[in-house]
């Protein structure tokens, strides 16, 4: 009855429907966390907004809000907030006044705890809707309530407060999605065990702010402008920040098990970075059109490593955790309360271009936006005095997406005069009149074109209206938050035990959080820390490498990480020396699963590797396609040969397979890869082998009483494996013993054992082929990591 | 006798030299051009200087000044000009006085124009020395004449006027050395049959411009901070740049033979960057490893072409040059006054880092300078208004060389405070105070550490001074000389009737000669010229791509460059869809230049195109090794495949070489291309084959009359070229036409008369090839641009 004063009311207004328009449906939103901080802040405002923009337009709305509290307190609690909502300053007060009325009576406190309050529920909406000869369009479930209760929740309306078949269901979630990627598979798997993937809609708020919503858009007008530049040609790097004033204080029982990552950059700056890095879709309001970019923007991330990111605490919130979570004096929180995090796409557009996220907590500033950086391609010749601001080219040239606070105080859009007027929707964005005073990102604020919304809105509105209108496309599905989740859990991983940089908070930080990119990875610019933070107690660099002998050759031992460094460092040294000397650098490497990470290695961190100049040969191969995922070069292209630049004329795999077959004695591939070998390498002597141990003590592809390669003639040979596949092609011990450099490489405790036994014993290569490795005229290096040494 | 007296007058002033000191041997300088404007401006002032320096250190001298003018009057002239010689400020009155009075009467006009005067002269100091009592230490030859003159100059010095065993003769060459490879090897060879190379001082004055002058030493003294930065990881940018603000009026008679490259870029800019690109030698002072430093930096620079560089040409000259060379009306000078070239350097160390040569006449503003501008790697996290200055890092880091005039109006070396305080010789140069109101570089100079020089000396004084001194890493040697023309000349033979942006001159020129990089080439930034000056009279653009009929056949046409863009979308879009339908997109692609050009844009503008998934195949190839310049992989190596990421296994040379042999029959080559083509591509049908057509009407290896190919079932065939290389390797036409879609490229007014033909006639592949093709159940699409179809 209510409702349908209600309606009454408002078609009396004129502004408002027309009964064939309320025929349209009814929509029921319940509010879960109704009496929350988040539903007082934001939701219920955001539902007010809603109920105010959509009145009149054709469906009608209950509103029930829900919680764990008895009926009596948590009416009065929910009302004291619905009694303040605020009416936005470009509405009418009288409308507004008029509405609030309204939209209170069509609310309703519901104590929602058992299993029977949700078939009370369902059963009070179907009766009203039966009273009021209302048809119903749909139900959103907003949830404002934590994680842990998500299961027990989706359980209840799955099975008592679906809507009836026509009518949709709309499950509205708010973050933590899970803490690292397998929490939020479980949790992803349980909701979908209740929810089909259309119902959900996952919440990152970051999309209902202007600025960020824009994005998209943005890319899409100004096509024409964009096309040419968005790409490693043309852009310098690209910023994403959220910088806060505040700290964590009174919510340290969340944060503490979150940290900055967790909180802002696995999500909001995460899906900003998606809108930037992904290829547009020819539509970008097709929601499964955007999904399907986004996904495929995040499989060419490449993956963080603990250098990635640095971290920081600020000074204050030990204790404040000490004093919250009632932990002891000597309780230490490794939770990152700062991040700067350096994100690279290997994809060809953005090959090169360094993605930064940066926040973090007790900073000096309030301040948001996502900031592409152009190169400076321009030369001017007119004198510096002489040129004309906004228009020179050899001004710094940049497209800024302001979230907000910060200088502007206001969301906008920047796009620097000399790059190119932007298009703007005309209804919603508006060119704002300069603050010329005002310097951003070291221009004044005149060199750009700045665009704010004409109306300025809250994220939670936007949202709603979003949840309303159904655009999935502004919230999180399972796979993006998987795909994130899968980009991101490594680093999580990666620095649990990493010291972080303690930073006093505000202004005081002064440069100390200031980082800079080294090798592809980031670092503190300031490299004395005031004080650092050092959980574990135990610093990776008190190691050394350890120098010594093994077998009258000389020995490198160090933890496998550090080893790998070592080596790959050896490695570009020796073949930069070996180039300038000789022109080329002839490398023959084995397969196996440590030399892969040591191709990572030296495909991420020696830029100045000359692989121009390198030849790369293979030590042994499995008699299976190059393409087959067993075969050595296989992985060798795809860990290291697809990142570097080396020629194909350079790249020498061993021909296992010819006129369509694997490894046959009379298709001569032996003969034939010897024979390139003879015309290319000087005195077939390999400038350095790369070789491991089998716990077999087998090396290359010669296994124990091998019948070919130990000894002869034959350069390169065919040989059995013990294990599968059994054929392989392998350089022969002679050949490998011209070599003018020998590195082998021994990892993990599973080798402990061989390494022991060839720690004592002599020359025996039919017992163990290693033993016989021992280069004429060469240097043999052993590199054993201290799990193979030590075990 | 004169001698005697100023002798004997030094040593009665005390400060001046003993006679045992004296006893060093006597030093004779000839100034040829004694009258001349160099000489008046700087030559005789230098000469001063040096007498003024060196009068105390043991030798005693004698200045000739020498013309083609008759004594008397010569003598006039001469005197004239001596008269007029300035004192340094550094130097006290009284001193530079007498000085100044013994340097005159030690100074002696000779008329130098038979080979008679040449052996008088001789005669002249031999007797003056045997008079004097004086042993001789050498003889300086000043050049300062036009370079005509040089041959018969240096004949008569060679026959009449060498010093006697013992003392060293040295001649002093001012440019122009030629004016390209040619001129410059001609005159080279002739000076050496006169001359030995250490006796010839060829001089670029720049090399005594303080601030050039202490590049080496500074890159020496500042190892330990350069070290790591000095290379493409950590520069921007580097530009190279002298501004005149001054025209060629009255000197168009030199300037309209030489313009702006010759006379600036190709001897003073490109000496200041072999300065700073060049390995840096273990000693900076031995003359000998420097060249070879230097001559390696000229190796590795990449070759100039046309769109190298922007040109331009003040818009007063075409008058003056008609002025003073009487001219018709209708004469059209091509001579550039303004040059912005871009300059990569190809070895590990520059690889991709622009080196920016800059230099005009009537620009708006004098000013000289050396700026290398390093890349910006940190992110600051703290608010912009917060940030120290000069300490930030993320303020701009630079290194100026800044040789003289413009706003600081002195030579100094400048270096961001945030890189490194610079290790400078305390003797020589001097921290600055600073100007604070001053912006250089976009920069407070309080940004900066700024040296300038303790005593600032006129280029021709320190290189009077080097002359003295046998410093010859001052001076350019022959092989320096050559490897700078063999660098420049190409270009100037390209841009030889390029069009000439016209400029006002001064600060009217505004923007119009700012110019940019694009794409590895350099452009003007203002797409409209305010005026051009065309030679050619040919603008090609306001033509739209045209759609219509060849052949039966769809034909798109348009000038070349619109044309290939909308082949390369044409491409991509093929291959978009082939790999959505089947999984992978199977490409045979012809060599050729034209595909060059199509290759480039298809890896610079196509970054969404699924490499990943395609498959490159070749049309045909030269029976050469494929590393072979002449290759055709080579060339799509080179310009496609070495800048997107297909995968090795996608990649599928013509197997031309085999057996370490060339297309031999009984090798199989093409068999075994056939068997792999029919294992990868589904029915031997390729998605995609590209192909061009030749001015005989060949298509693809197919040529006129061929045995193979031409119909047959085989699908892979050797033919024969009628030119070299002879033997080639191709797809037959029944294979081509078994294509899903074939796409012919034709360009260039070369290809009009075969366009015309095909135009009209039929299937005829025995005479023409291309006539041939003729997909069964694929599309034809011809793309053919303006030239070849119009003419």
């Amino acid at each position: 009855k209510m409702l349908r004063r209600v309606l009454l009311t408002a078609l009396f207004m004129g502004a408002l429907p027309s009964l064939a328009e309320v025929s349209q449906g009814h929509i029921s939103v319940v509010l879960l966390g109704a009496t929350g901080d988040l539903a007082k802040k934001y939701l219920w405002q955001g539902l007010f907004q809603l109920y105010m923009d959509q009145v009149s337009n054709g469906h009608s709305f209950t509103f029930h809000g829900a919680a764990l509290t008895a009926l009596e307190p948590g009416q009065r609690l929910m009302f004291d907030v619905l009694k303040k909502l605020a009416c936005p300053p470009d509405e009418s007060p009288n409308r507004c006044a008029v509405l609030k009325d309204q939209f209170l009576k069509l609310s309703q406190y519901h104590q929602l705890k058992t299993a029977e309050n949700y078939t009370v529920l369902n059963r009070e909406i179907e009766t009203l809707l039966r009273q009021e000869g209302l048809k119903e369009a749909g139900r959103i479930f907003y949830f404002s309530v934590p994680p842990f209760a998500y299961t027990e929740i989706a359980r209840h309306i799955n099975s008592s407060c679906r809507p009836p078949p026509g009518a949709w269901l709309r499950v509205v979630l708010e973050k933590p999605f899970g803490h690292d990627l397998k929490s939020a598979q479980q949790l992803a798997a349980e909701l979908t065990s209740f929810f089909r993937e259309e119902e959900m809609y996952r919440v990152d708020h970051y999309l209902g702010k202007q600025a960020v919503a824009h994005i998209l858009p943005f890319r899409d007008q100004n096509r024409q402008f964009l096309d040419p530049i968005w790409n490693r040609h043309h852009v310098e790097r690209v910023e994403i920040v959220l910088k806060e004033t505040v700290d964590a204080k009174g919510r340290t029982s969340f944060y503490e098990q979150y940290g900055v990552i967790r909180d802002v950059l696995q999500n909001h700056l995460t899906e900003a970075l998606m809108f930037l890095a992904m290829e547009l879709p020819a539509n970008v309001s097709r929601a499964e059109e955007v999904l399907q970019c986004k996904l495929q923007a995040f499989q060419s991330l490449r993956g963080l490593e603990k250098n990635s990111a640095v971290l920081g605490q600020y000074q204050a919130y030990a204790s404040q955790v000490q004093e919250e979570l009632q932990k002891a004096q000597d309780y230490i929180s490794t939770t990152p309360t700062f991040a700067g995090v350096l994100i690279h796409s290997d994809n060809l557009r953005w090959e090169g271009v360094p993605f930064l996220l940066t926040s973090g907590k007790a900073l000096d500033e309030r301040v948001g936006y996502v900031r592409v950086l152009f190169k400076n391609r321009a030369y001017c010749t007119q004198s510096e005095t002489l040129r004309d601001a906004g228009q020179s080219q050899c001004k710094a040239k940049q497209i800024i997406f302001y979230i907000g606070h910060g200088a502007l105080k206001t969301p906008a859009v920047l796009v620097s005069r000399n790059l190119f007027r932007p298009v703007m929707p005309e209804g919603s964005w508006r060119e704002a009149v300069g603050q010329s005073d005002l310097h951003i990102f070291g221009q004044p604020l005149s060199d750009y074109y700045v665009y704010s919304p004409v109306k300025e809105r809250d994220a939670y509105s936007v949202l709603i209206s979003n949840i309303y209108h159904g655009r999935k496309d502004f919230f999180i599905t399972t796979e993006n938050l998987l795909a994130s989740w899968g980009f991101w859990t490594p680093l999580l991983d990666s620095i649990s035990h990493q010291p972080l940089r303690l930073y006093p908070g505000g202004v005081e930080n002064q440069h100390l959080l200031d980082f800079e990119m080294v090798s592809g990875e980031v670092a503190f610019t300031l490299a004395e820390p005031v004080e650092l933070l050092n959980p574990s107690g135990l610093m990776p660099n008190d190691y050394r490498t350890i120098q010594s002998k093994f077998r009258q050759s000389p020995l490198v031992s160090a933890w496998s990480e550090d080893l790998i460094s070592q080596l790959a460092s050896d490695i570009e040294k020796t073949a930069s020396r070996t180039v300038a000397h000789s022109g080329q650098f002839h490398l023959a490497l084995s397969g196996g699963s440590s030399p892969a990470v040591l191709f990572q290695r030296l495909a991420r961190h020696h830029y100045a590797f000359p692989w121009k100049h390198t030849h790369i040969w293979l030590v042994d191969e499995r008699c299976v396609p190059l393409s087959d995922t067993e075969s050595n070069f296989f992985s060798l292209h795809n860990h290291l040969l697809q990142n570097v630049r080396v020629p194909y004329f350079n790249v020498h795999p061993m021909p296992v397979h010819l006129n369509q077959r694997l490894c046959v004695e009379e298709d001569r591939g032996t003969e034939l890869y010897a024979k390139e070998i003879m015309a290319l390498v000087a005195n077939a002597s390999f400038d350095l082998v790369l070789l491991g141990v089998g716990t077999d003590g087998h090396t290359a592809s010669l296994f124990p009483r091998s019948e070919n390669g130990l000894e002869g003639a034959q350069t390169v040979v065919l040989t059995e494996s013990p294990i599968k596949p059994h054929q392989r092609m392998s350089l022969s011990l002679p050949l490998i013993n011209k070599a003018r450099q020998v590195f082998v490489l021994v990892l993990g405790k599973g080798k402990h054992d061989i390494t022991t036994l060839l720690s004592r014993v002599g020359h025996e290569p039919r017992k163990w082929p290693i033993s016989g490795v021992s280069p004429s005229s060469g240097q043999l290096v052993w590199y054993v990591d201290y799990e193979a040494l030590l075990g």
